[in-house]
């Protein structure tokens, strides 16, 4: 099928892998090396993530977002507690309930502007909650999205203000860092600014979307605390034997730092598609563009179908009764100007403008 | 760290992976590909898996072994429900109780020569429970291991016995194939005698083991049982989006019938093993070595200490308290003579003859 | 502890159990009969709820409402589905998670005004889930609550709108009838009107509440249907050794209608509240009194420590920040006119008229 | 029915309760009571069983013994963990796997004579179990019938030895106590000596087999341990709103030793069963009669058959296919010596001796 002039910003997952991950992978085939994460690859993973976060951490690959998400809820949350989340959370509208699955907890939704929590909208939903009352589920965690579901970002303080309050309640905070290696790039804030230093107990750090094969590593920042994640881990099946080319994907990331650089890729490419469609009249953007998401919508569905035969692809986030089409766009480390560029002129084709 | 003269028999986990599986890898990195398993890698893994097994067959890529049996137990077995397998299997003694934590459902360990179920012991174990009776969890599955944990093979028969048993029983048969590729290639019998032919319902076809990085494939045999499978896979976080690198992994193992080579070669090299160490005074082969898998014995463990001051590695499968130590050795599809021939000149040193 | 003049509206849970039925359990104390319900009293239960319902049922009793919620919801849903019921739904709010655990589902909250769902509010809910999506938990069942959390009652008609809409969509109808028996002394239906012939396939249909001891019944409308309840009774310990005593209960609670008896004595004594609050100035009324409940509003939290001080006991419904308090008050089969008389009269003296 | 000369030693839960039981439900049915364990009753149950145990202890009433053994589990076993119990154990065999769904945790069988485990079993059992392995659950509880399923008994010593070699491994001692009254009216020995002083952590408490309706305490002896108790029993469905009406049997049962009194009736009555059957010819005692069960065999099943049809009711324990039949007597605490001499006679009869 004949691809140009390509226009996908369909999700960052249908981007390939980076060719240094690929090489890293094709290295580490090397001869005999301990399963399980005995290797020499993913023995030095605990190194590299400590340094990368100024603080001693713990390090477990797995191999998707899903499990990496869920098993750091799993850790902390007991069955009968709640795990506090936007009400328009990965974990907890797209993942077919992985983290109650793996918990036996209940996710509370939040309402907040911009796929963000807030301070004053958590504290209202645990209002809802009786501490000690044994009819309710008990407030055991806060999961915040970073960079969230729609493209924006928290800043640090941000992040720790609902980690205050969160703490103060005696709950854990997790952070959802799918698109961490985004937020990073797009706030010019550190890893450890947007995550201990602001009060996160638990990463997922994403590194899938970001060019790697299929590889997440979940960072506990109390090493103490790690408790029985590795149980959880081999029996939720996902202690993979060969754990070598899973670290590598992780370890070729932080190498010369590759990670920042595929996501800021990512989010100039954002950031240029949001120029150019600021300039389209009829076009209009709905939230931030902190990351390497943009949304914006069109003034009705007939232009969003001319989009589409232009050959655009993207995924409609409104409802199909609303009359104007909100349309998320997902840049990836492999999304090019003259892709961007292409895409910005069939709009204003669409539009007649 | 100076491997010369490589000894390792440890695993067929700590092998690498094939360079034709990585080839393969490499191959799917080209451009941007529906994520989740709906790219062309994996959209024809359907058919050729139809092609191996002569049989429409329901074919989904999961990524570890685990994940692979669980699953499959899971959409057979309700939580009341009892799996009936060997008490040596893998999903009862090392998956950290996985198959329990996916379905609810209980194993139930049986007895059995060789690492195998027979129909007399299932039939034994199966008249613990009464059927209908509430206070008994019910007998809804058995699980056979093909090659078994002990590197001997079920035959077309002897699988069909046991699958007649379960049946009449309303049960289903799940094979755990993780060395199923061992087990074809060291019994000239078809894909399809050894499953569907003999009553298998499902299967977990390992290619991990085989030489690919992390990639097996659960197949129904019956397209309208694979039920809610994929929730479930979802659900447990096993879902990769970038599938196309999994199923590639698959895709490479049915080129021109690579699987086979490779496990023969494997194969090939654990009955160059057996011949060299039954011609040794002193040692005892343990159990038929029709698969990759030779369990011998040496006749004490400071014999055991010397062959492993000369470099060897392996699994002592002996408990601590045994005198006679039982030694696991598996041969990868990397396996060479040189390296065979190298451990049988150290086991005749260490017992000086 | 002097206790009159009583007037405790906490719940109908702190009263006793209706004499008779303390009487049935006495005289089911007759010698040897056979446990786990195949006593003569419980196998009796078939056919009298058959015959209250003009339907066959299958009945099993169980202790506790939150067991006879969450068994029924486990038999229908499966771990990847999602049940729909309203925002304030016990089922939801009040049980700890009960039927998450008992199902593995998720339960998805829905708004609607007095307590009760609606199509429009169902249909919109629905639209977030898509079919076959396997990141979507998949609509399974809808739960009603009848009569509601708020003391309001569906209607026939209402209840079929929303059965209708769910079986449309391959969901299954729960009705949480802890109160059923206030709801059906209070709307002059019938029990089969307000059940399966307005498309409920399961009832929860409670006696605790309404004067026993500890008993409540699953109804199956659909006897083929009944699946799986018995073995997850069982694995969840609900299945009682000597259930003679329970059926018992529910066995008094149908003799001669006692059971709309005691709830019809409950509701008259809500209607005599309201009718006199309703008379007192600067007192509001919520919802319409439709079963054993009252929610009225008074106008400060003063007013609310003065009658706290005067003896009365109920329970403030709204939260702390609330200015205005709303108070719900619940009548038992055992409140009597003079309780009620003593309690308008102390609002009275409480706010000066 | 005619019911003379009943000799009915199927179970003890086949009984009814004892008058002082219902005297006592009924004596607590006075008027209004605070729900969920705050009523009177249930808030004098800690000092009352304190008292009887010696120490300060936790009790939490439940329903049926199923739910005590499994809550008790699941507050000290995590989802990747391991209960060794007896091969025979009640909630290995008899509870649908109700431990398994309330913990997640593995339940290992260890085999011993006359229903026990003795410390050599249980380290051998351990043996199996690699601690800090991944791959395997961890071993967290052992767990104990006392009396056995065999009517044998633990001695405080044999308590002890296995209390200490699972306290060594980190394991916490589970009692199930179903007939605990039983082995403590046999044995002589005080609740303090056959629990927490031979290193019990916690103890399922049975009512119900020994003359209450459904009533069981789980008692932790160590009250900083009791833990998420009260969550889980909400959350499983076995918390009770009317409690009163279960601590008032509880209560009833304590009165002027009641309990013992029971459990000393029944208890002589499988002591003179005992006595009577070993002066018949023909007739074996399987296992030494220690608390309220008899197990004896007979020569032929058609020996069982002339007994059956005399009208006598028991168990038959061997499997059908075992020639020797050995069956199973229980005697209630409402057993009476002429129900006992009749059975005796009827056996001299069958056997024409």
């Amino acid at each position: 099928m004949d691809r140009a002039p390509r226009m996908n910003f369909m999700s960052d997952n249908t981007a390939g892998a980076a060719p240094a991950v690929i090489d890293a992978i094709a290295r580490a085939n090397d001869g005999r090396e301990a399963s399980y994460g005995a290797d020499q690859v993913s023995r030095r993973l605990a190194a590299r993530f400590s340094d990368l976060f100024e603080k001693d951490v713990i390090v477990h690959p797995v191999l998707t977002g899903t499990a990496a998400n869920s098993l750091s809820i799993a850790t902390f949350c007991p069955s009968w507690g709640a795990v506090f989340c936007h009400a328009g959370a990965h974990i907890l509208v797209d993942e077919c309930g992985a983290p109650e699955f793996f918990s036996g907890a209940k996710l509370v939704p939040v309402e907040g502007e911009g796929g963000k929590l807030t301070p004053q909208g958590l504290k209202a939903a645990l209002g809802h909650f009786q501490p000690g009352f044994v009819h309710h589920v008990q407030p055991k965690m806060v999961s915040l999205t970073e960079a969230t579901e729609l493209g924006t970002t928290y800043k640090p303080d941000e992040i720790a203000a609902i980690s205050a309050l969160a703490h103060e309640r005696g709950m854990r905070v997790h952070m959802d860092g799918a698109r961490f290696a985004n937020a990073v790039a797009g706030s010019g804030k550190s890893p450890a600014e947007l995550t201990w230093k602001s009060g996160v107990d638990v990463l997922s750090f994403g590194a899938t979307k970001n060019g790697a094969l299929a590889a997440e590593a979940v960072i506990f920042f109390n090493p103490a605390e790690a408790g029985d994640f590795e149980y959880r881990r081999k029996r939720s099946g996902h202690l993979v034997s060969k754990m070598r080319y899973v670290s590598a994907q992780l370890d070729a990331m932080l190498d010369n730092g590759l990670w920042l650089a595929l996501a800021g890729q990512a989010n100039d490419m954002a950031r240029r598609l949001e120029a150019g469609l600021r300039a389209i009249p009829g076009v209009g953007i709905a939230h931030p563009v902190e990351a390497n998401e943009v949304f914006f919508t069109l003034p009705d569905h007939a232009a969003r179908g001319r989009l589409e035969k232009e050959g655009a692809r993207f995924y409609v986030w409104s409802s199909s009764e609303d009359p104007v089409p909100l349309i998320r766009l997902v840049c990836a480390f492999s999304t090019t100007t003259s892709e961007v560029d292409a895409f910005l002129a069939a709009v204003r084709r669409t539009l007649g403008v």
